[in-house]
C-alpha cells in the first residue's frame, strides 16, 4: 500500500512563552518543522501532507524560501482543535487504500526505524501506535484531590507516529469531537478497533517547553 | 525542625550499558552524585546521609579525593533493594524529631526552590511529594495485552525529593517489603497517611539512559 505522512502542526505557541509558534523555533538553525518533515523523507515515495493554521501559510512559505527547503508536501489548513486539524488533513489525502502515519509536527527526533516499523505493523494489523514505558512512578488523583500510587508497569506514554489505514481512520473521524480524544488512536478506539502498541524511544520528545528545545538541540548532536 | 537529606544511590549501572554505575557518570567533569549532593548544600545546616552499595565505598572515597569533594555527609551501606536502602538510611538518622527529604542520587538537576518548598509543605502537613503533570497521553494495558486511553489530567509523574517527618516515615518503613512500593510515598501511604503533592519541574530528570546524560549535560549549561 502507498504511504502517506500527515504532519500536524497546530501550535500557536501559547505554552512556550516565545513569540513564534513552537513548530517554527530553530534547532541547529532550521525550524523544528523542517526537521520533522525531513525525518520522513528517507522514503522518497512517501507523500507528505502538512497541516498548519491557515494564518501561518505565508510565514511558512517565506521560511521555506529562506532556508531553501524544497521537500515536496501538500499544505492543508488546520481547524480549531487538533481533532479538526487531523480530520482536515485526512480528507485532503485523496487515496483511501493507503496507509497514513499521523505525526506531531513538534516531534523532530523521530527515528527512521520506528516510522518504518509503524508502517509495517499497520500493514499487518491495521494500525500501530508508538509508545514508551514510563520511567517514573505515577500517581492517580481523584476528584477530591486525593492521590494514589498506581503500578506504572501497566501504563505507557503515547507518542507519534500513529499509523492507520486511511479509510479506517477517516471513517473513525466521522464521530463527534470529544475532549477524551487526546490522540488519533483514541478516536479509532471509539470506533471499536483494537490498538496495536509498538515500541518507540525516549529521544522522540514533543517540544512543548523551553527545556525541550535545549534537550532536542543536545540530542541532535 | 532540623532538616536531613537522604540521598539514595543504589545503581549498579545495569541499565546504562556503561561500565560504571550511573551515579558515578560524569556531568561537566564531576560525578552525577556530587552534583546531587551539592544541590542540597544551599543550606549549610542540612545534614546529608548518602546510601551507597557497600562495595562502592572505596571507589566513592577515591572519587571524593580525586575531585577535592569535601561536602560533609554520612555514608550508609545500601540493601538488596531500594526499600532496604532507604530503610538503612533512615535508621542511620539518629534524630526522630526532624524532617527528611529522600532524594534519588541520579536526579542532579533538582532546584533549590523545590527542595525548600518540600520542607515547607512537610513542616505544615507532614509530608510532601514532588510531582509533574504528564505532557504525553497515556494508555493503560490490561493482563490480556489490550490497551485503553486514559485521561492524563488525572495522573502525575512522581519525582523526588519526597519529604517526611523522620519518625513517621521510619514507622511506615516497618511494614514488610512489597513490589508495589515504587517510592517512599507509597510506603507511607500504606500506613494510612494522606500524601501531599507539590509541583516540580521537568528539568529534574532521573538519569537512567545514555540519552538522559546528554540531556542533563545540556540542561546544566
Amino acid at each position: 500500500m502507498n504511504k502517506h505522512a500527515l504532519i500536524v502542526a497546530g501550535g500557536k505557541g501559547l505554552r512556550m512563552g516565545a513569540e513564534i509558534p513552537k513548530q517554527f523555533l530553530e534547532l541547529k538553525g532550521l525550524p523544528v518543522l523542517m526537521h520533522t518533515i525531513r525525518a520522513f523523507r528517507f522514503d522518497p515515495t512517501l507523500a507528505i501532507t502538512l497541516v498548519l493554521p491557515a494564518d501561518q501559510f505565508t510565514y511558512w512559505k517565506w521560511l521555506c524560501e529562506k532556508h531553501g527547503f524544497n521537500e515536496p508536501h501538500q499544505l492543508v489548513a488546520g481547524g480549531d482543535s487538533r481533532f479538526q486539524s487531523v480530520k482536515n488533513g485526512l480528507m485532503a489525502i485523496a487515496e483511501a487504500d493507503a496507509l497514513v502515519a499521523i505525526h506531531d509536527g513538534v516531534r523532530p527526533l523521530i527515528d527512521k526505524e520506528i516510522i518504518e516499523n509503524s508502517y509495517k505493523v499497520a500493514t499487518e494489523k491495521g494500525n500501530a501506535l508508538v509508545v514508551v514505558k514510563l520511567k517514573d512512578s505515577i500517581r492517580k488523583q481523584d476528584l477530591l484531590g486525593n492521590s494514589k500510587g498506581v503500578n506504572r508497569e501497566n501504563y505507557y506514554l503515547v507518542q507519534t507516529p500513529q499509523t492507520f489505514e486511511v479509510k479506517q481512520i477517516l471513517k473513525a473521524y466521522e464521530i463527534a469531537e470529544d475532549d477524551n480524544f487526546t490522540d488519533d488512536a483514541s478516536v479509532l478506539e471509539a470506533s471499536g478497533e483494537k490498538i496495536n502498541l509498538i515500541e518507540g524511544n525516549y529521544k522522540n520528545l514533543k517540544i512543548t517547553t523551553p527545556e525541550d528545545l535545549i534537550i532536542a538541540n543536545a540530542l541532535l548532536q
